[in-house]
């Protein structure tokens, strides 16, 4: 048996999440790549996720990864599976791996972006891919909010009902809002974990720092209150991209440089 | 009655072209926003259109006008029809203008711009508006054949059959080929008139350029032999965004300096 890992991107748009779940809600990103690869090998498998995205959620560096026994060289897999899957997922790389390599338990860290469409009229090309959010955003309180979420904390306030952690200690590496193009915002957060919905809860909290409802010097205490009352705003899925999973002992600084500017 | 000069943008992927035909084919972009305006304000209307868009091609400046007796300030126009329109249809400004103009005759010059993703694996966040090419392009190549096209000419080589024109001089004052992003390129044309399918058709003979299967020196006698089938290719319609239609004496120099560099 081998252990490979995929690095892929996916639409999120037309799924209901990565992971695979009772059919009748619609297909997942994870039920797909299972079915493709039956077809493909005649091989049932069962793929181990880096990150469980939400319906409507994007990935553009997903990782995965499943034993198999099928003897497919693995320069071989992406193209086997884009062939066949929907052009929605596209398989981007393919290794073999450790046994002991797992997509979920062995990521050190990862980056989420989150773009926020802020013109007044949605960018038709964006809707997909970006939160439309009419209301002027004030990018500069924004990223001083961002600040104070960086460092280790305990993140309850950020955490959704329903997720299945008990502890809530996290420590994000870098929360850094930039306006990269004529009023499209970019939130990326780097952490070594996020809690059910903490990306979303984040942006949703930041928006609300934006439109000046909530001052940026206010985010240490209603992290510190770990009530997440005081943290109701939940941006919507489809403008999350999960990008990248880390497995090395690289710091998020040496891969993403342009972050900490 | 008051002529209204609609500016919009829309993603072509789920349309039968702008222009309204025959409904077995398909919603078309001009039926939607007139019968949307018939919703709205119980009045039959006939749009002009500055550019009919092929199904699929898409625009983010498309100029459309048409009569109307309704008494609805024009400012208001925009949010009465992005409040009933799907949306991957977004009006972007309205203005009353003389009752002279119309949005085709009265177009002084036209900006298209195509897409071109030359990655290996197609990157899934383009797809609906960038047309993928695996095989790896030469851009200097591709640049030095736009240049060829420049001017004053005959385009009747890069005209498909089924166009309305009898005569094919058109002037184009710019093609312009970048790689804006890794290997994402841009292929911009600014032109006083473009003949059916004319970008599409430049577009694919210069990705033939790209390849190396066409010299840039042989574009001159391909313009000159006035023969169709010297330029076969003809590239995807879901590349294609009509950009910016232009109705006064400005230049495109002055328009879009950063085109001429």
């Amino acid at each position: 048996m081998r252990n490979i890992r995929l690095k892929l991107a996916y639409d999120g748009t037309n799924y209901h999440g990565f992971q695979r779940q009772d059919e009748a809600h619609g297909p997942t990103v994870q039920g797909t790549l299972e079915s493709v690869w039956a077809r493909l090998i005649e091989e049932k498998i069962t793929l181990a996720m880096a990150g469980r995205t939400d319906a409507g959620v994007h990935a553009s560096g997903q990782i995965v990864n499943f034993m198999t026994a099928a003897r497919i060289p693995e320069e071989k897999i992406p193209k086997a599976f884009n062939s066949l899957l929907p052009r929605d997922i596209r398989i981007l790389e393919a290794e073999c791996v450790a046994d002991e390599f797992n997509a979920r338990w062995s990521a050190k860290w990862k980056r989420y972006d989150y773009l926020i469409d802020n013109k007044r009229v949605p960018d038709i090309f964006k809707r997909l891919y970006a939160s439309h959010m009419p209301i002027p955003l004030n990018t500069d309180f924004m990223q001083q909010a961002a600040a104070f979420l960086e460092g280790r904390h305990n993140f309850k306030t950020f955490a959704a009902a329903g997720g299945d952690s008990k502890r809530f200690e996290r420590t994000i590496y870098r929360c850094q809002v930039r306006e990269e193009d004529n009023r499209l915002i970019r939130v990326s957060c780097v952490g070594d974990g996020f809690l059910y919905h903490m990306v979303r809860i984040i942006v949703g909290t930041l928006m609300e720092v934006g439109k000046g409802r909530t001052l940026p010097g206010e985010i240490p205490e209603i992290i510190a209150s770990h009530d997440r009352k005081r943290a109701r705003m939940i941006a919507p899925a489809h403008g999350l991209t999960l990008v990248h999973v880390n497995y090395t002992d690289e710091s998020p600084f040496e891969v993403f440089k342009e972050l900490f500017k």
